[in-house]
């Protein structure tokens, strides 16, 4: 089959990688539509070293279920952390965080940047009909972006402020929003400030963010620069909730965070439930944030656009 | 008056210094016993420029007192930090991060290693006949221990670590065991481990942490070398509560606290009721600590003394 596999840093389209194999608590996957996330972007830069087959947004149709045959012919989408069941963290009800995890085209598994994927049955969601391709390829960053609700308990009288509208920016932007806070999105490009104006939310520029004001700012620039913002907007006592992961280290005033009694909370990814309820209900619109669309074979040229500034959401086809 | 004044980074009894003005609103106390903290050897250090008396752990008996003669006479504690109860904070309720705040010999105001200091009568609390002055000297410390259950739910169910089992790691250990929780302690020191032993609270080396293991880390070892231990030694979505400042700059791998969601929260003053609370039903004895009492006069010898490895508490006395 066609893929795009990730070997030594280098990205390369392949047309003969052989077909993974279904095993029996797995369904096999016809890949419909993938997207390519900050997370691939860091993988070609060395954040994690993954050899395979890269991607882990997607929507698809099932194709072989052995288990589970009523499976075959549904539109799925898949949670794409896969957990042993069995460790600590597993039997704590933590399985996103087993530590035997295989993540969907990120650690030990291949992906979905390829006509065809795995994934074990539990992890698969049916898509509802009244949610398209185009938004369902987005379940997971959407899930990711509902995981700081999750999180922290969002009320109508906080003031919040969103640093990067990228991609996930961009979703939890959508997502906060519909909480009622006073939100405001540090955008820095045209085409992020004009996706923001769109939909009726407020954005700024970084120059324009008031001191230790907001009571939970989201750090989502994908860059260690943001940490440093995000440490000076939120007020004493307030909440960092992080969201961007980069290879390498970032140095910080931890006696800041201390005085000033401030609240990091890393934050990763998130259930697909919520995020498929809010698509069903036509809540989130995360289809505006598509910009193109390639054929596997112009995978490279993707990764390409992808990284370019202001780029929104870039789609793979098989 | 006697006092011992901070300039330039050096400390020097002196037997000169004016008594301080007792302003309309404020309250002028004798000080009958005070307490050295890591945060006043710090302030040596540089960790913030002060200059003046230092000092913020004191009990003391009310001398003058113009608005309210009826607190004459009483045996206080206090609140140090000083609110101007106009700004943005203070009319959020978050007096101790009042942005023109000061605080009692840290910032802009004369502390307690004197015979004399001056506080709002607003700060001051009436010591339970009950409370002992070595109980009521660590009133200050005690309730910053508290402050950590005031931001986290401490469940019986929960693994929790202490890293230090310095005069503030002692402290909280002291009331953290009150929860029920299963609750370990990084001792370094004999002395350390001896005064845990003596309250049957659990105590380790650092070797014996756990990676990945406690529901809740509180760093209080005072150095940045604690916060390193914590991130490794806290479970995926467990929290790190900070309590160290110290001047400088620590550098973290941000990715690692973002891909196992941990939770950092920064933790300085608490209030001081409940601790007077827990002090009248001596359900705590902080007066375990205390090491030695120096005079006044012998304060630069008080302060070496309290900075002697494994060395607990150091009263000062006028």
């Amino acid at each position: 089959m066609q893929a795009l596999w990730l070997e030594n840093g280098e990205l390369n389209y392949k047309d003969d990688v052989e077909l993974p194999i279904c095993r029996s608590h797995e369904a096999l996957v016809r890949v419909l539509l993938a997207g390519i996330c900050a997370t691939d972007v860091q993988l070609l830069k060395g954040y994690y070293p993954f050899t395979g087959i890269l991607g882990h947004e997607f929507v698809g149709e099932v194709i072989q279920a052995p288990l589970k045959p009523e499976w075959i012919g549904r539109r799925v989408v898949g949670e794409i952390n896969m957990s042993c069941g069995e460790c600590i963290q597993c039997h704590a009800l933590r399985p996103t965080h087993c530590h035997r995890r295989q993540v969907l085209g990120i650690k030990q598994h291949h992906g979905a940047f390829a006509e065809y994927l795995t994934l074990p049955l539990k992890n698969l969601f049916c898509v509802p009909e009244s949610v398209s391709n185009n938004q369902a390829v987005l379940t997971e960053p959407l899930a990711a972006a509902l995981e700081i609700q999750n999180q922290y308990h969002v009320k109508p009288t906080n003031k919040v402020l969103i640093i990067g509208a990228g991609r996930l920016g961009q979703l939890i932007a959508q997502t906060l929003v519909l909480t009622g806070c006073d939100l405001q999105v540090v955008a820095r490009y045209p085409k992020q400030q004009q996706l923001l104006q769109k939909q009726a939310i407020d954005w700024i520029l970084e120059s324009e963010i008031y001191a230790q004001h907001y009571d939970l700012v989201v750090e989502a620039t994908g860059s260690e620069a943001g940490l440093h913002t995000a440490i000076n907007a939120v007020r004493p006592q307030g909440t960092i909730i992080l969201k961007s992961t980069y290879k390498g280290e970032t140095t910080v005033n931890f006696s800041h965070i201390v005085v000033n009694e401030i609240q990091l909370i890393g934050s990763r990814c998130g259930s697909f439930m919520p995020a498929l309820h809010l698509l069903a209900q036509q809540k989130v619109q995360p289809e505006l944030l598509i910009d193109t669309q390639y054929r596997l074979q112009q995978g490279i040229e993707a990764f390409a656009a992808a990284q370019q500034k202001g780029m929104m959401k870039v789609l793979l086809t098989p």
